[in-house]
C-alpha cells in the first residue's frame, strides 16, 4: 500500500525539467517592478527626504516614502490567529519608516517600467539622515539609556520585546540538593536561511477592491490575513496564491513583500507590480536566526541524575519584532519532554536590537537552546565521569513519563532507542575509548546530543487543517490540502495518505499543489513540523469520506450493500472474495453522468489537532580535527529519528539529509558578520556569507526508530526541523572529545577555532 | 431579502474599469504564438503541401500539418457525456485535415515567437489542392452523387448528419379531418453570433504530463473531457481555466482552440502556446447557426382549434458536424409544450455541406422552427379570420396541460397571460383594426408571435450541478459554482440566490468567478439557459448546509439550540425575539481559530435536474415600412416573458434587451453570404457583415408574467435564450399586417424586401 512506501516526489519530474512554475515564473501585460530604497545607515532617523527627481524620470509609475503609507502597524508573523489577544504577535511595523532600525530598513519604493529604470529612480532619491550607535546584543539593548527601537510597545523594559518564565519543581532546591553544580553560558551567533528561491511575487487587482497577491509564501491563508490587515480591507478581499517555492526553512512564514505589493497596485489602480528581491536584500531584509546568549546552572548527582537545569535565555530579535518572543518561549517549551523527570526553571527574555530581524528559522529557537543544554549535558557527564550516552538515557523520556509543562503524558517516544540505536552504528563504546587522550596536528572525537520537538504549536496556537477530495471522471482522485509544500515533499506523503485511506494507487492521486485563499481549504501553512502530523486526520478524513461515498454509489449501481464492497486501485470489488464488480472510472462515469441518480462525489473535513506528539532523536558524529589547519573534518554523522512511523523512508532520509546538513553548516561555518562600529552588515551576500556547497558536506547518514504515535491517523510525528537540532552540539562535544577544548559558542569556523587552539596551546 | 431585488451585476466594476482579465490579457514568460493554415477553397483534397521553408524562418518553432497529428477523431460539441453511445456527439474530426471541407477549413499551424513571424511563416507554405464544387445546402448534400463530405460518419444517407421524427397524436387524421389545410415552407439564413471577445487561449504544461489549458470557454468541465479525448490522455492530467469571457452564445461551448493547443504545448515540451482568432477567423472558423428548410402542413377548425401540425425539417450543419442533429432535434421538442392539445408530426434531417460548421446559437434551432411555425400561426389565422392573439390564446399551453412528449404536466405556465398583457400593452385590438388596408409609401403593421422554451437539456442530457461554499473569517462566504458566467449575469444571481438562503446580504457574497476544473465543482457549463434553473438546487442546497453548520456552531458557543438561531445578514440572532446574540465575524473566528472546537465551515452539493421547466412569452411589435427604401423600422417592440419567478428584474430585463436585439438583427440584417460557385464566404468580417449597433436598434421594451415553477427553488424559468425566439416571427407577422406581403425567409434586409415588394407591385 501507499503509506510506508518510497514514493519519489509527485512533483520531481516538473522541477528538475523546470516545468514547474515558480512565482517568479509568472508575469502579467503591463506588469511594473519595485524596488526599495533601503536605509544606508543601521540606526536613526530619516532627517530629509527628496524623491521629486525619481517621480519625473520617465518610466516610473510612482515613488513611495514612509509618509505615504498607512498609518497602520501590523505583525508580519505567520502565525494562526488567536482569540487572545495577549498571544497575538507585536504589531510594530509600517510599509515603510523613516525610524531606521536596521542596515537595509526601508524608507521609500519605487515603482517602474522595469528593473532598470527603477534603480535609476532609486539613485534619484536624496536622503539624509541622523544617525545613532548601533544596539547589537541584548545586553547593549536593555541598558537603561539604551535608544528605545519601539516606543510603546513590547514589555516593561526598553527594548524587551517579550518575556516569561516557567518553573516546574523545585529547581533552587534541586540545585542546592544535587551533588554537584555546573555553570555554563552558551552563545549561538547570527545566520540566514539561504533558501534558494529569494522572496518574489506579484499583486495585482481583477475588480475594484479586490487585490490578488501570487507569491512565493509558506503561508497563504495567513497572509491573506496579514495582507488586510496591514491595509484595512476586509479579509475577502484579499486573495493570496503561492504557485511552486524554492525554499523557505520559516524565512517565508512572514510576510515580507505581500502587504506592500497589495498596497502598490492598490495605489496604482490595480497595475499589476511585481518585487523580486535580490540575493543581497533577501540576506539582510528578510529573517534571520534570533542570536541567543544562554546561561545554564545544572545539578547532577553522581548516578547520573541530572536533578535539576535552570536557564537564563536572552534572545535578540533584531530590528523587529517578527515572531519575538515566541520563538525563545517555544524553544524552551522542548526542554520539559526531553528531560521531564529533571526540575526545570526557563527565564527567558528577548530584546530588540539593530541586527537584521529575527523570524522562524528551521528549529524555531530550538538549535540554540539544544546546543546550550547539550553542551552543559557534557560537562555534567564529565564531571561524575559518566558515559555521555550513558548519561542522556539515564534522563531521558520514556512513554508513559509526564511532560510536566503540559501536563500530559508522552504517547510515544523511542529516544532510548535512538541513542542505543546510535551508540551501536558507531562502535561508540569502543571509538570512545581509542580516542582517548590524542596527541598530534590531527586528532578524532565522536560527539552525541540529542533532542525533542513538537508536531506543530498546540497548545501555543491552534492546529487547524483541511483537505478535499474530487473523485475525477477516469476514476483517478484530486486532492486539496490547505498545508503548503514548500519543497519538503508534504503533497507526496499526502497524496500516500489519501491513496492509503482510499484503497487507489498513488498516481491516481493529482495533488492541486497551488493553495488558493479562494478555494483552498484552509491551513494556516507549512511551519512547526506540523503538516504531516496536524494535516493527516483532515486527508485520512476526507479520504475515508469519499470512500464511503464511492461504496454507496457501487452500492447503488451494483444493488448490494456497501459493507459488502471495498475499493482495490481501480475496481470496486467484493470485499470477502476480492472479486472485481465495476471499474472505478465506470462508476465515476455513471455517478456524474447517469441522469437521475448520483452527482459529483467529493468530500472534505476541516480538522484540529489537539496534541502535540513529540519526536525525538540523536546525533552521532565521529570528526578529525586538524589544529594547525583549525578544520574539523566530520568523517561520519549519523542522525537517528524517532519520527513515529515513517510515512516515505525516501522522502525521510531526504529531509534528515537537508537538515543535518544546515546544521552543519550552522555549526562549523555560517555566520553573518557586523561591523560593531555602525552596525553595518558585512557579508550581506553569498560570496562573504560562508555557506557550504555539497561539495563541503559529508556524507549523511541516518535511521529511524519507528514509533506509533496514536494521536496521528498514521502514528507519524515531526521531520521537518528536528534533524539540525542536535547537529551542532554532537559536533562540539565531539571537538571536545578529540582535543578537550570547549567551544561554547557557534560557529566553530576556523577563525573561532584558531583562538581556541592558540588560547589551549594546541598550535604547533 | 435578496432574491428578487435589482441588484446591480458583481462583476460591472470590474469590466468596465477595464480589470477583469479574459484569456488575451494574460501571457506567460516565453509563451509562442501559433496560426492556423486554413484553406483558400471551399471543398477539396490538399494535394501537397511544403513547409520545408517555413520551418527554418527564424522564430518559428514548429510547423505541424495534417500529417502530424492524432490519428484521433473527436466531437467538438459541448455537451456533458452520455452513458449512451447513440446520444454522444458525432466525432468527425481530427485536429487538422487534408480534406478540406469549407472555405477556411485547417490544415496546417505555426508556432513562433510572434504573430509576425507566424504570419511569415504562414506565406511560406506551399499547399496545392485538388478543388471540388461546392455544396451549399441540405438539398444539395443529400444528392445521391454528391461527394461524401464524412465517409463512414453520419447515418444511413450520404452526407446524412442525423435524422429523427416523432409523431404525437393522430397527425395524418386530424390534418386531414382539420377544416383547412395550409402549407407553408420556411427558410432561415446562416449567421454568426458576433460576441466581441473572439475565440483566445492558451496552453502550457507545469508538470511531464500535465496540461493547462487557459481558454474562453463556456464549458469548461466539458472542454477537459474533449481535450483529454483528443489527445487520448487521462482526464486528469488536463486542466482548464476559464476566466472572465466576452460573449459566447454557444459559439463557445464548442471546443474550437483547446485541443490544438494542448497538442501544440505538448508537443513543444511544454511551452506556453497561445491562439486568438482574428475577427476574420471567427467568422468562418467557429460555429454558425444552421439554416434550416422548414415544410409545415397545418390543419385549423374554423373555430380556432389548431388540429394537427406536421413539419419536414432540413438542417444545414456545413463541414463538421458540431451539435449537429441535436440541434433540430431540440427545436423540435419545443412544439409540444407549446401547442400540446395538437397533434404533431415532426420529421427532421441534418445534412453536411461545405459552409462552415453549424453549432449551437442562442436558441439552439428554436428561432428557426419558431419562425416557421409562427408564420404558419399567422396564414392560419388569416384563413379562418381570427384575432392572430385570439388564435394563439385558443391553442396555448396551460399549467396542468400533459406535455405529450414527455408526458408530465406542465408545471408552470403564464403563456395566455403573456398575449393577454402584451395585447394590452400595444393596445392591439385598436391598432390591428386602425391599420387594416393602408396606402402610401410608409405604413405600419403589429404582429405578434410566442414561445415555449426549456430550461436545460434534461431528459436529452444529464443536467448536473454543483456549488460549494466557504465561510470567511470576516463573516463573508466564497461561492463557487461550476455554472459559468460568460456575460450573462450567472454570478450576480447565484449570489442572491447564496444570500437568501443563508440570511445574508449580497454583497458578503465573494463568487469565485474563475472556473478552474481543478477545484471548481462540477456543472457542464453555460448553455441551454440551463444555469439559473439546474444550478440553483445546487447553490440553494450548499447555502442551506452552510447556514446549518454556522448555527450549529453558534448553538455551541452559546449553548443554546441551533433550531431557536437564525441568521440575519451580519449577526447570529434569536429566532423569535430577533434579538443579535453573536456577529458572525465572531462565530467565523471562533470556528477558525478557537484551539479545540469548530473548523473551517465549508459546504458543497452536486446536485441533479430531473426536471425541465418550460418558459413561454411572446414578442408584439409595432413597425413602420418605408416601401421605397425597403426598410423597416421598428416603433415598439415589448417581450413579455414567463420566466417564473424573477430572481433579479434588473438583469432579467438586461437579457431581454439583449435578445431582443439579436433577433432584430438576425431578422432585418445579419446573413453569412456565400459565393455559389465556388462555396467561398464573402463577408466573413465585421464590415461586410451587417451587423446592427446600438444606433440601429429600437428601445426595446419587456415585461414579465411570474409564474411560480415548481420544479425550481426559487421558482425560476429559463431566460436566457427565449427572448430573441419570437421576435422574427413578430416583426415578420407585422410586414404581413402592414403591407400583405408574405415574407417566408430571413433576413427581411432590404435586398429582399425589395424583391418582394417589387413582385407585389409596391414600389413607387
Amino acid at each position: 500500500m501507499a503509506v510506508g512506501d518510497s514514493v519519489p516526489r509527485i512533483e520531481a519530474a516538473a522541477k528538475v525539467t523546470g516545468r514547474a512554475r515558480f512565482a517568479g515564473d509568472f508575469t502579467l501585460p503591463g506588469m511594473r517592478i519595485a524596488k526599495y530604497l533601503r536605509s544606508s545607515i543601521a540606526h536613526g532617523r530619516v532627517t530629509s527626504i527628496d524623491v521629486s527627481k525619481a517621480k519625473v524620470l520617465p518610466g516610473v509609475d510612482g515613488v513611495f516614502t514612509f509618509a505615504d503609507v498607512p498609518k497602520i502597524d501590523f505583525a508580519t508573523a505567520g502565525h494562526a490567529y488567536s482569540l487572545d489577544p495577549r498571544a497575538r504577535d507585536v504589531e510594530d511595523r509600517m510599509l515603510l519608516t523613516d525610524h531606521i532600525r536596521y542596515h537595509g530598513d526601508e524608507i521609500a519604493i519605487v515603482v517602474a517600467a522595469n528593473d532598470l529604470i527603477a534603480r535609476q529612480a532609486l539613485e534619484l532619491i536624496e536622503v539624509e539622515y541622523q544617525e545613532l550607535p548601533p544596539i547589537l546584543t541584548a545586553e547593549q539593548a536593555y541598558q537603561i539609556d539604551a535608544e528605545d527601537l519601539h516606543p510603546g510597545k513590547g514589555t516593561t523594559s526598553v527594548n524587551e520585546c517579550g518575556a516569561h518564565e516557567y518553573v516546574l519543581g523545585n529547581v533552587e532546591q534541586s540545585l542546592a540538593d544535587a551533588d554537584h553544580l555546573l555553570n555554563g553560558r552558551y552563545t549561538t551567533q547570527m545566520v540566514q536561511h539561504c533558501h534558494m528561491e529569494t522572496h518574489v511575487g506579484y499583486a495585482y487587482m481583477d475588480d475594484l477592491d479586490y487585490i490578488v497577491v501570487v507569491s512565493s509564501t509558506q503561508i497563504p491563508h495567513i497572509c491573506r490575513r496579514i495582507v488586510a490587515q496591514s491595509l484595512d480591507m476586509p479579509l475577502h478581499q484579499i486573495r493570496v496564491i503561492k504557485p511552486a517555492i524554492g525554499g523557505g526553512f520559516g524565512n517565508k512564514q512572514d510576510v515580507v513583500l505581500e502587504p506592500m505589493l497589495a498596497f502598490l497596485t492598490k495605489k496604482l489602480g490595480g497595475l499589476p507590480v511585481r518585487i523580486e528581491m535580490t540575493r543581497e536584500e533577501n540576506m539582510v531584509a528578510t529573517r534571520v536566526r534570533h542570536p541567543f546568549d544562554v546561561k545554564i546552572k545544572a545539578g547532577v548527582n553522581n548516578d547520573g541524575t541530572l536533578k535539576g537545569l535552570s536557564l537564563d535565555v536572552l534572545s535578540n530579535t533584531g530590528a523587529y519584532a517578527s515572531h519575538g518572543h515566541s520563538i525563545c518561549k517555544a524553544a524552551g517549551s522542548k526542554l520539559a519532554p526531553l528531560y521531564p523527570r529533571t526540575a526545570l526553571r526557563y527565564n527567558a527574555k528577548t530584546f530588540y536590537s539593530t541586527l537584521p530581524a529575527g523570524g522562524a528559522m528551521r528549529g524555531y529557537g530550538s538549535p540554540q537552546i539544544i546546543f546550550a543544554v547539550d553542551n552543559m549535558m557534557e560537562q555534567a557527564a564529565a564531571k561524575i565521569g559518566m558515559d555521555p550516552v550513558d548519561f542522556r538515557i539515564k534522563n531521558a523520556a520514556v512513554a508513559g513519563d509526564i511532560n510536566p509543562l503540559s501536563g500530559k503524558a508522552i504517547d510515544s517516544c523511542g529516544l532510548i532507542e535512538c541513542l542505543q540505536k546510535g551508540r551501536d552504528i558507531l562502535n561508540w563504546d569502543q571509538r570512545r575509548k581509542e580516542l582517548q587522550q590524542q596527541t598530534g596536528r590531527v586528532r578524532r572525537g565522536v560527539g552525541v546530543a540529542c533532542f525533542a520537538y513538537g508536531s506543530g504549536t498546540y497548545p501555543a496556537g491552534v492546529e487547524i487543517a483541511g483537505a478535499r477530495m474530487v473523485l475525477n471522471q477516469d476514476g483517478s482522485a484530486n486532492l486539496h490540502v490547505g498545508a503548503v509544500e514548500i519543497g519538503q515533499g508534504s503533497d507526496t506523503v499526502f497524496a500516500q495518505m489519501a491513496a492509503e485511506r482510499l484503497g487507489i494507487s498513488v498516481d491516481m492521486i493529482r495533488v492541486v499543489s497551488t493553495q488558493d485563499t479562494d478555494s483552498t481549504p484552509f491551513d494556516p501553512g507549512a511551519f512547526a513540523s506540523r503538516q504531516t502530523y496536524v494535516a493527516s486526520p483532515a486527508v485520512a478524513g476526507a479520504a475515508e469520506k469519499l470512500r464511503k461515498k464511492i461504496l454507496d454509489h457501487a452500492a447503488l449501481m451494483l444493488e448490494k450493500k456497501a459493507e459488502t464492497l471495498d475499493i482495490h486501485q481501480k475496481d470496486i470489488i467484493e470485499r470477502t472474495s476480492g472479486e472485481k464488480l465495476l471499474s472505478l472510472q465506470d462508476l465515476s462515469l455513471d455517478a456524474y453522468y447517469h441522469k437521475e441518480r448520483g452527482g459529483q462525489i467529493t468530500a472534505e473535513m476541516s480538522t484540529k489537532m489537539t496534541a502535540n506528539a513529540y519526536a525525538y532523536g540523536a546525533t552521532f558524529t565521529e570528526i578529525e580535527v586538524d589544529l594547525d589547519m583549525c578544520r574539523i573534518e566530520i568523517k561520519k554523522i549519523w542522525n537517528i529519528h524517532d519520527a513515529g512511523k515513517i510515512i516515505n523512508p525516501l522522502l525521510a532520509r531526504g529531509q534528515v539529509e537537508g537538515g543535518v546538513g544546515m546544521g552543519i553548516a550552522g555549526a562549523l561555518a555560517e555566520e553573518m558578520l557586523i561591523n560593531a562600529k555602525n552596525g553595518k552588515i558585512l557579508n550581506g551576500n553569498l560570496l562573504d556569507y560562508k555557506m557550504p556547497t555539497c561539495l563541503d558536506l559529508p556524507d549523511i547518514d541516518c535511521d529511524f526508530v519507528e514509533t506509533d504515535e496514536s494521536t496521528a491517523p498514521f502514528g507519524n510525528k515531526s521531520l521537518g526541523e528536528p534533524p539540525l537540532l542536535s547537529v551542532a552540539p554532537a559536533i562540539r562535544n565531539a571537538l571536545l572529545h578529540a582535543t578537550s577544548v570547549q567551544v561554547d559558542s557557534l560557529p566553530m569556523s576556523p577563525k573561532a577555532l584558531f583562538i581556541h587552539f592558540r588560547d589551549a596551546g594546541l598550535l604547533g
